[in-house]
């Protein structure tokens, strides 16, 4: 939170002619810059182009199976291997999935909905109210899937160490018609948070009205680090083990940001019994994957070393476009009062929060000169930021130049917003 | 329907001996064979080998949309003419996702329960007692979905020209719960019967009590004849819109027997309105489908004409193996009376009718000598059928020599049991 009476008036009232300048020229140019979601850029796919020819014409898994035939409706042993790798769980705790994690995620959300999990007692969809606690900021799409389904949303806010936990505690244990979280506990969208170790264990511990409460843990950047060492995050299966509540987490992941946005792998780890329970319902829904693309991801990465070096470039890629925006956020917006942004360790997004009541103007104010950035207000539930201050700037994308001129005009509209509102303007 | 009455009780009694001895001499010499699923044989796969490499490192679409990145809810728009061509429909009713059309199918039951379909007027799982007519024998696993979503299933014959459209138009005007009908409108499964003209047009036009009635077009052999000549099926979509209900069809088709059964590319089809209903659904569940294999698909097969040339190799594979199963059926079973069977002229079944009360017998008879087919029931809506006489034969997977062993087997089987049943044994 940015209040209007916190920030320098006699700075911005200084500066404001130059900015108004700045702004016509910038619209001057005719930019169009899209920065609204954390999509890759080219350079990061054409890392893993020898993905595409790695296969040659050798279809067959480690076993001997065709993976060019029907069958393993919970994907290749060997893929599930890897991901057990990347998860930090056992093989027989994962399921490998096509090409989206987010499918999973919904369908998880769905057949919770229609036929509940273990250790519930009946379809989720069947509870008058039923609840999802929403850490806010967030990711649009978790938001989504509960707005479609019909499922309340509950937002608590996020803290440096993950969500609110006196909170969402409170939440938990007070209502059986809460029945999950959802969390991106490692460099979370948007506000690059890593969950500390006490959130971790809170989580797995804390007690629950439904004893069929679920953690939708969406690991989508367990190894998308910008910086060469990671930020370790705390194994939410073995703390959720640990505290007597093996099935309370869904872990997901997936490579959409290590291989091919569009023709990655998803995966799904959790206790046996939730993969058994999601087997069943999958051999409604599929005879199986796509065995060969996640044989390309074996052949291609063979372990969690191999994915780990192939991120450092990634990082090598994206990590100067980081370095870009908290720059150039640095110098046009430190000392001003108008702004405080993360500076996150990994992940794909900057998250800013602009004073109280501006994020809308300024995210329309880039749109008028060229920049797009993602919706104010989509890191909300319901699209609605009750503070209309978060903007979410994902530098992927762009070339770096094109960053660093995105920028330099987001700043520019965020000062003079806050002069707009400051009544200086 | 083979009456145990009909059968030729002197012939089967003179041949008794010999049946005993050679199902002895099968069962000695340890048979493993399975003829339980329509897999494609790894020579089938092999015909496809080139769409492994096909796309080589040119992952542009042909506007020059860059298929590794994320984007394309609906599908690769080559990718949705070239289905649009198999289905007989425009490129804008046509759907294109990942590996599996039985994962279509799932889930738009799913949809229509949880949320409804255009012009209904709420979620089908809302309606207490929603049912499907199920034509039987069919697909083991559209039952399986019906069944899973505690979708009522109404069992309704088939007859060499489709369903018994008396009974389906009766059973559809009659009741508001009746939703849904499962097509396999080509070549069905089991039965290989190819829908005719006047069964198309009663569906399009057949009164509907549910004005959100819904026809599960599954055209999953839609390309694959056994003979030179295709049987025509009328366009079913054309059908429904010249009766005035063209949001009543959804169609859906893969190349999972096209080109590689566990990477192959699914598609649905239908009106504009039920593709945007689809569209909506599908961007809460994923940011696309994996272009990059829809990619390879296209620049494979490039057009119908490609894929119709693809498929006379399958037939050349596996048309020998439906003439040994329909060769060694006529040799041992014409004029005793004990079965009767189908005569396909594509998809990847023969269907036999045993003795009334004999299927399950066959099949344990069959199983205990090393050859496993299709459980007896499966065929019918929770794996009942009424007579215990259908049995679907799968005869694509096994080497010809195995398929002709096996069908020698089963029709020992269907003799010595017919001969138990009628008491000479």
């Amino acid at each position: 939170m940015t209040d209007i009476n916190d920030i320098d008036k006699k700075r911005l009232a200084d500066e404001l002619p130059k900015l108004k300048d700045r702004f016509e020229a910038f619209k001057a140019e005719g930019l169009q810059l899209d920065m609204t979601r954390g999509k890759p850029c080219a350079e990061q796919l054409d890392l893993s182009m020898d993905l595409l020819e790695c296969l040659g014409r050798d279809y067959r898994s480690e076993s001997g199976l065709d993976c060019r035939n029907y069958g393993g409706v919970d994907g290749l042993p060997e893929a599930k291997r890897l991901f057990a790798e990347v998860l930090g769980v056992a093989a027989d705790e994962v399921i490998v999935g096509g090409n989206s994690s987010l499918n999973l995620m919904h369908d998880a959300v769905a057949r919770a909905l229609s036929h509940g999990v273990p250790g519930g007692d009946g379809p989720w969809g069947a509870v008058e109210g039923v609840a999802f606690i929403c850490p806010a900021p967030g990711y649009d799409r978790h938001f989504s899937v509960c707005r479609h389904f019909g499922v309340d949303m509950i937002a608590v806010p996020m803290t440096d160490a993950g969500p609110d936990m006196d909170r969402v505690e409170e939440l938990v244990a007070g209502d059986a018609k809460v029945k999950g979280i959802w969390c991106v506990p490692k460099y979370s969208n948007p506000t690059g948070v890593v969950f500390s170790d006490e959130v971790v264990d809170r989580l797995a511990n804390m007690k629950a009205a439904a004893a069929d409460f679920r953690i939708m843990w969406d690991n989508a950047y367990a190894v998308h680090d910008l910086e060469d060492e990671t930020v370790p995050l705390k194994n939410t299966l073995d703390a959720c083990k640990a505290a007597g509540n093996p099935d309370r987490v869904l872990m997901f992941c997936s490579t959409s940001k290590v291989s091919f946005a569009g023709a990655g792998v998803g995966a799904m780890a959790g206790s046996v019994a939730n993969m058994d329970w999601m087997r069943q319902h999958l051999s409604m829904q599929t005879i199986g994957p796509d065995k060969l693309n996640q044989l390309r991801h074996v052949r291609y990465f063979k372990d969690l070393a191999g994915i780990k070096a192939h991120m450092k470039k990634h990082a090598a890629i994206i990590g100067p476009k980081f370095e870009a925006v908290l720059r150039i956020l640095g110098a046009e917006l430190d000392g001003t009062g108008v702004g405080t942004w993360s500076r996150p360790k990994g992940g794909y997004f900057v998250s800013l929060d602009v004073v109280d009541g501006c994020a809308k103007a300024v995210v329309a104010k880039a749109a008028d000169a060229g920049v797009k950035l993602t919706k104010a207000g989509a890191t909300f539930p319901r699209g609605e930021d009750p503070n209309d201050a978060n903007i979410r700037l994902a530098p992927s994308l762009p070339p770096l130049s094109d960053v660093e001129k995105a920028m330099e005009l987001v700043a520019v509209c965020v000062k003079l917003v806050a002069a707009e509102k400051a009544g200086i303007a």
